[in-house]
């Protein structure tokens, strides 16, 4: 069976290679052209551009709040009007803290200062820049002064603490010291205080982006032993944006900036700091070895602690508002200029910020210039183009936050879809998103060529799955957050798709001050090969949508895809249901404690609640009536409508995303609202697909789960009837 | 299914508990006598006796051909004799090779002169000895003076240079930087001949059993940075013993000590080295980075060469013949002194040994004394009982090996079982043999108390199985090779256990100076509990043997461990007949190259052959056969048998493992002569079921595979028929 189905799929690639390539919204002769407006636009992009831009940007710390924020800000939009877009700064007044007080020191065993310092690299020319530089922290950490012993919490997940607490260690008035990765770095605080700790730091090992995966910088492109990775620590699962102004856009640069106000501020004190300052702290802990899987890369034994290894950490920041820079250009569309296709990327970074998020900017940017060339030469796009710089992304999404947040009844009134990117690597094309962009996505990749291999990078994605043993198929997969796509796709349920490349780009200096033209000249990207492939992406994303006969949705995809995670949130719950009776009747019949070792402690966990049986008949009725109002509405041949029904089922559909809104949001997350995916709560980044009902199973809320399925399905349903009242 | 599979276990257990303990092969009345021998048995057992042995054997270096290694010898032959025992000496005179000169630096890219020396540690008292210390260096490498580059290779197994070919890597004229672990040690020099290295070194690498695992010696049990790994380097899968006399004893002390004419010497020269002398080596490799899975926990980025690292080995061994001695203590069997139980433990080490082998050889010695006492105040056994201490075990389980070559015939004749250990440590019953001894196993090891938990070791044993995931059965392991049982086991077709606890004792001192009586009292058994342990359970197993009213052997246990095999080497055919398919799906299509790193060397693998559908009907039918004759034989109720018929079908049960034997012995190694279970020939250690079909099938040997399947069958068809014609 699998074997065939491979075979028959590496034919379906050669087909789509000599087949004339159909272009999904487009009738086939105004796909012809728009065949050729995409080879001019291909022909008009400039990798010339992309040196200079980059080269530029990435001069000067260009944060949030930073003098630079404001020239970037500036610079970019100088260029957008240039190019011919009508072009604006739209100016937020978000709470963001900076440094004061940095102070962590160990006072026993030993003593040991923390440099938390990025020193100068050999050969990287702005590592050395000291004005403007924003040190080594965490965005969004509380203020705080604490001394305690270390507990060694592995990747600071829940279950890190249920190993600890079978291990008899308390974390409670401890201070948690949790490495990179696992997770969105603000779940390990967040995890470390719900269990008690008094402080957190987060520190990258080795293993995880150091020494381990490959050279280090500068020999290599891998984190050296001072790299520490700054990030937000801010609860954005909860929401994204400034944390005094959920659902509002932050206008007025005068309110007090009173962090005791932000709900989404850390409860206890958190900083990242380098392995070279994790090193003597590990070293120096006692206590159980830690568990195989829980080691990293230095040269050590882990052992997690308490203590004796004490450390103190004091953190006092500078809150203020800080002025966030978005520049919005618009090209308005010649015959549907109230259908609105959105592009963004973030212009701020940590420091100097080149491959996050200069080499995303720089592309949005070539694929705008090119635009607006050919918008010169006589093209027109039908529908309006509006490309955005963001601000603020990196601290918390604040200036895409902010901006949809005030503009957020005209963007449901308009957009039609947001495509994002944050910065791109080498390698495979990585497209997430709204399910309904499936078709549309698949075509754009397969119409895009892999500057390494000279085959579409469609058929170099199909393989790497391949070789991998997955399914050989295309998928969008769901957003979950991670960048500026969050507030369209969740909160106002506009389509939305991120773009990049990755896979053969590996580093270890995300978020440091060694993310610089250097380093990517050197390791990332080095002629700027797939920054022009994630321009030849986007900007041909942007073109077909702007162009297209007909709005390019495939609700199929969405049904196939709900069909999908229903299964898997069925499964979940029998996986569970099996699992926790295996692990009681362990616990029960005493295998549990007779397994472990006499010699260390073991603390028998208590019973776990049995899983009961959950009806799960909602939401697959929904899912059924999903499948046929899919179809239905996917059949309709646009062409054979008269214009007027054209123009309101075009209109009907363009908003059918936002159906699957629910009003009153996720369970203790209401900004969040979109019913079929979220950033998971103890994930951060990574998405929870059907996360109502998802995350009430996994944390064991059982009544939750029941009132979930309910209320998932009906918003699944009214989904189905608008598609269904649109297909009649 | 599973769960309430595992609750009936649990309820088996408690069954056990409860019910009175039948014992295999005793009939009710003589059972209950045999229980009140045993708790006798287990009274006379004495702790004070461990550690003064321990001390007094441990205190200097008593490898084969030391001062002490006839010492050793005639101090456990006195003591047998001071106990009752009919006791000699047996010596033999294999070929054992020591170090003239060792010789390893590196000359570049820098000069380094390994120490390949192992300092004294603190708090250990042998560890200062130098008299007699046999250095750092592995037993039958051969001579050797090289210099080449290094190629890192992993394991240094058949799959790591399938690798290697893949990145470009040839290590044709190159020296092999393997690392410990993943197979017997023999193994990776062999391998890296095969692919043309001219010499090899093996380290230990911190991730397998230094630092990465737990702290080090002497702060906790694991390896030191200086610590390496010696031991034999010979090609036991073709045959142990004297490389110079295979199928015969090696009596004579003055033959020549050719190694020219020892086949199972290998063939580029070895090396055994700490982690301290390979890092500077792996440090400064160039070349591609290793694959993940490759990297160890030396705080350097893995590269695998070849070169820029480039060393000079020299070694040259001093080729003698050494006396091999083996203590042999016989007390004759009252009623059936024709029927020997055999039990044996090695009291050669390397240097002071003090887990491997005396903790082993002091439960023995236990075991003897004990049922000495018990033979005193008027016990007897009813089959004699034969106690062995062997020598020469450590490089080549020599002195086995020779002794049992030496009386094949005798012990064909009258052997009904023989019993190994090889050291113990602290954790969990172990026990490995043939399958027909597999309820006499579990029984014994429901009798024997854990000293930590007090609960019988079988309950321990299962519930860490059921912890585990695994079935909640007891299970008797086939033996692959690694100690003394392997003649008797797969050479002679003596049904043969192997008995230890472990799981508990981790550490790093294995075939090191550091194996000493400081360690083990510290970090592997404190209060020789589990040697005490060890002693019930190979003391039980002793008096059971001996004092059965009827052979102790179920051939049924063996039909279903046959029955288990044949099915997996079915599904081994099928799943790489699948994985066949696949890749070359993958190359041929060009998914392969396409996936990989156009930046790196990936050179595409050739195509496999495909695997053919093999006949199995043979083996089936071979399976099948088994199945009925062994349930025919094992329904037989002896007890209403007469005593002549009994005595027949007693003598035929005994010699029944012996028709599994194949005279012309597996392809290209007909030293082995078992047909259900050998050392693989690509893992030395390892058990390889069915070895003879499995082999062929791995090393894509397909005409073998076939004439195996015949050949394996006919053996099992005559082993069915031997035990049919018991039945009748």
């Amino acid at each position: 069976m699998k074997a065939s189905g491979t075979l028959l799929l590496s034919f379906s690639i050669l087909a789509a290679q000599t087949a004339p390539p159909a272009i999904e919204g487009f009738l086939p002769e105004s796909g012809k052209r728009q065949a050729e407006i995409e080879a001019r636009f291909d022909r008009m992009l400039d990798r010339q551009n992309f040196q200079q831009w980059m080269k530029r940007l990435s001069a000067k710390p260009h944060h949030l709040g930073s003098p630079a924020s404001k020239e970037t800000a500036e610079f970019i939009a100088a260029q957008f009007k240039s190019w011919g877009y009508e072009t604006k700064i739209e100016t937020y007044y978000p709470l963001f803290p900076v440094p004061k007080t940095r102070l962590l020191e160990m006072t026993a065993p030993v003593r040991y200062t923390a440099k938390i310092e990025e020193s100068a690299v050999e050969g990287d020319e702005t590592s050395s820049i000291k004005a403007g530089n924003l040190p080594v922290y965490h965005a969004y950490s509380t203020d705080g002064d604490v001394t305690a012993e270390i507990v060694y919490v592995n990747y600071g997940l829940p279950d890190d603490y249920r190993r600890l607490r079978e291990m008899g260690i308390d974390v409670r008035g401890k201070i948690a010291l949790a490495r990179y990765g696992a997770s969105w770095r603000g779940i390990k605080p967040k995890v470390a205080a719900e269990n008690g700790a008094i402080g957190c730091l987060i520190y990258s090992d080795p293993r995880d982006d150091g020494y381990f995966q490959g050279d280090v910088y500068p020999k290599g492109a891998y984190r050296p032993r001072q790299g520490a990775q700054r990030g937000s620590v801010m609860d954005m699962p909860v929401f994204p944006g400034d944390p005094l102004t959920p659902f509002e856009p932050a206008l007025d640069p005068n309110r007090a900036a009173d962090p005791k106000k932000a709900s989404t501020v850390t409860k206890i004190p958190v900083m990242p700091i380098s392995y070279e300052d994790a090193e003597p702290m590990l070293r120096a802990l006692a206590g159980p070895v830690a568990p195989a899987e829980w080691r990293g890369a230095l040269p050590i034994t882990y052992h997690v602690g308490p203590g004796p290894a004490k450390v103190h950490l004091k953190l006092e920041f500078d809150w203020r508002l800080a002025p966030a820079y978005n520049v919005v250009a618009k090209m308005a569309g010649a015959e549907k200029p109230d259908q609105w296709i959105l592009r963004g990327n973030h212009h701020d970074g940590w420091n100097f910020g080149a491959a996050d998020p200069l080499s995303g900017m720089i592309a949005l940017m070539e694929e705008a210039r090119a635009i607006g060339e050919l918008a010169r030469t006589g093209w027109k796009p039908r529908r309006t183009l509006v490309f955005l710089a963001w601000d603020g992304e990196e601290p918390a999404l604040l200036g895409s936050t902010e901006w949809a947040e005030h503009h957020a009844a005209e963007l449901q009134r308009h957009a039609m879809a947001y495509i994002n990117s944050d910065g791109t690597g080498r390698g495979f094309v990585n497209v997430q998103g709204s399910s309904s962009l499936d078709l549309f996505s698949r075509q754009t990749a397969r119409d895009v060529t892999d500057p390494q291999t000279r085959v579409p990078v469609l058929d170099r994605y199909i393989a790497a799955r391949k070789v991998a043993g997955r399914e050989a198929e295309f998928r969008v997969d769901p957003l979950g957050s991670g960048s500026d796509y969050t507030v369209f796709q969740h909160h106002l349920g506009i389509p939305s798709l991120n773009i990049s490349f990755s896979g053969e780009a590996g580093g270890g200096v995300y978020h440091s001050n060694y993310d610089s033209y250097d380093h990517f000249v050197r390791f990332v990207d080095p002629d700027f090969q797939y920054v022009m492939a994630t321009a030849q992406l986007g900007g041909r994303m942007m073109l077909r949508m702007a162009g297209a006969d007909w709005i390019p949705f495939r609700a199929g995809s969405t049904a196939q895809a709900v069909r999908t995670w229903a299964v898997e949130v069925k499964k979940l719950a029998d996986d569970l249901r099996g699992r926790t009776e295996k692990r009681n009747e362990l616990i029960r019949s005493g295998a549990m404690k007779l397994a472990a070792d006499p010699r260390k402690t073991f603390v028998v966990p208590e019973l776990e609640d049995e899983v009961p049986f959950l009806n799960f008949a909602p939401l697959d009725n929904a899912v059924l009536h999903l499948d046929r109002a899919a179809a239905a509405v996917d059949k309709v041949d646009p062409s054979k409508l008269e214009a007027a029904r054209r123009k309101t089922l075009e209109e009907t559909l363009r908003q059918a995303e936002q159906k699957l809104l629910r009003q009153e949001g996720l369970p203790r997350r209401p900004w969040f609202r979109h019913v079929l995916h979220a950033p998971g709560f103890y994930t951060g980044y990574g998405v929870k697909t059907l996360p109502g009902i998802r995350e009430a199973i996994e944390q064991r809320l059982w009544k939750e789960a029941e009132a979930q399925i309910v209320s998932t399905a009906e918003t699944i349903e009214r989904y189905a009837g608008w598609l269904e009242a649109a297909a009649r």
